[in-house]
């Protein structure tokens, strides 16, 4: 059946976590929707670009009409300047915000570097933040790097990659590159933790 | 934030399932596509209703530039004639479809009736039934009407409202009302079976 | 290590569900209580049997000190007699009996027939079930047998089995033998039934 | 039903996350056993702590028939001396030594204390732990105290009650007190971890 309701289904199915039984109750729940409740939702899909832009500083989705500028973040004048915390993606990015306490600035990467690869997955931005952290370390913007991706086997591979990358830059110049610490998140027991958790959290006792 | 991003995310939580979070991650992951894509997509939902039809008989969705007609279905001329089941929903009657044993016809009722409830949810389109029951009765074309809905609280509450409506219809005539039969389903151990699962499964025995 | 602590934590894991993780945890609870909790503990389990009998005609463990009789519901001539329902385990006739309908007999299994087997197990009493039925038919106490297993793989294997063992019995008799019914269980929606579940529902509609 | 049956399946219900419809299955699975295999099962509970003896100095349990005594732990010569670290039970410091790492000493609390509570549970040896530690620090045998209790509500009221009754010993003295690092536990994700979590992440970036 090549129909639009299959069609529709099969654009659902692209979003992430959504399986096929999930797309086509979507695509249900659309059909008893009005009709101008279907045209609102069609019109941001297709002018969500419009409105969105790719900030190129830190590569991050903002509200804007205008593209090819910077974001707020980037601009601001009121944040401490010379560290650039390095995130996978925009969520990563936001939950940090929220957390209200970091007040340098920010790099998304786009994507995470797998363990084992051929080569760098196309969303990972990895020569664009060299670029980045180049010019930052020339006009001297720079004193640390952090890399804050997630405790996974792929966060960790990202780490290397990128503390390799760039290490060119930094290596006669007074940057740092930290990692996020390790050790117990909130609600970790000590009777199921893991050796590497475990080791980190005696390291960064205090 | 009133941006383009909560406005779109705003409606992903409108579909069924959909929290803040996930509907949040659906936006971003738009943001990574091509705009070709943002288009196809944008433009299946805006055209969904003129390329689907409701059918005027059994209520359901299908595939139709012809709006106000009826569907292949109600149409067909070899399903069995005499037996009307009565689902909830478009999928529910997609999933007996595919069973493959069943060749009567169908009525989509296109929700269900709460347990306790100062009326009917608009979406539940019992007069529609009413009128399609009467007009099978007078005609002749129904020995059996069939309430298929899900085993719970809600499925149970619009069994005995459907009964109810329809029974002036039926009572005079030679027309049977059945409800799907309860008992073990697939998978279901005897040791964690309720007193009602158990209950029928006796009744139900052969 | 084979301590102790060890040699415990191995019997726990021997119990349905038990890892070695939580058996350790049993045993560490185990050191925190008095010791006179230890010995009542102890004392129930070493004597269990001693206090508890399993029933010569259905095979079911009831409250007994004297070994080889027969239990309360096998020797009530309050039950109507004519029916014997053919249970896998204990459990599973402590949830029919507190449905609180049937007033027939019970036999229990003790376990169910693998789908693909080299033989039966040990704990399935199948000889057993065959000279209970045997001693009914002859002393002419028997019109129905119910099989009353999960619906599972396991419990349709064990159907067969049965049905094909008690065959040369009743085949010349006025006794039925007969499966619980299948059809939708408490909670189980339409939209997530499998073919097999839809088909029965719709052979067992009333 | 005050039967054997029901009485033994209390004594499981007492067992850590056992509920009654998994003891009423443990004692059906022992019904199912042979005599001998309740009879080993049955003394090596009540001989339990004959054969387990519990630290006089760090309040383990340990394999040993003599009672009072000390475990190979504290005993140990080739442990580096003066660090104490204080956990809430046995298999947090099995989890710890297992991780191999650690060549300290240890202490066992026996259970945690509520953030809200008009007293100490009994549990809690507090008194030993403020005669262990006031004992080290005459004998110049302690540098340094770390308290491993797992990152809850209730781990963290430990940590700021052993805090404050050790802070009279160790205010005059070279002696620190350490809690475990806070941060990123092994397969933590930025985009669901709390801001707590995050501060501390950052603050022990390294």
């Amino acid at each position: 059946m090549n129909s639009t309701i299959q069609k529709l289904s099969e654009f659902f199915e692209k979003l992430p976590g959504i399986g096929p039984r999930q797309a086509r109750r979507f695509v249900y729940a659309l059909l008893r929707k009005e009709q101008s409740f279907l045209n609102d939702f069609s019109a941001l899909i297709s002018t969500l670009k419009e409105n969105v832009s790719q900030c190129q500083k830190c590569n991050r989705f903002f509200q804007s009409k205008k593209h090819g500028g910077v974001c707020g973040l980037c601009n601001s004048t009121e944040r401490k300047e010379k560290v650039l915390l390095v995130v996978e993606k925009d969520i990563d990015l936001k939950n940090i915000e929220k957390a209200g306490f970091y007040n340098g600035y920010y790099f998304v990467l786009g994507g995470l570097v797998p363990p084992i690869s051929s080569g760098l997955p196309e969303e990972v931005k990895m020569k664009k933040l060299f670029e980045r952290v180049k010019e930052e370390a020339l006009s001297k913007n720079l004193d640390e790097i952090i890399l804050a991706f997630s405790a996974t086997t792929e966060g960790d591979s990202t780490t290397r990659y990128v503390e390799k990358i760039l290490e060119p830059i930094i290596k006669n110049r007074a940057i740092k590159i930290n990692r996020l610490g390790r050790g117990l998140s909130t609600g970790t027991e000590l009777e199921y933790s893991d050796k590497d958790t475990i080791l980190h959290a005696f390291k960064n006792r205090q």
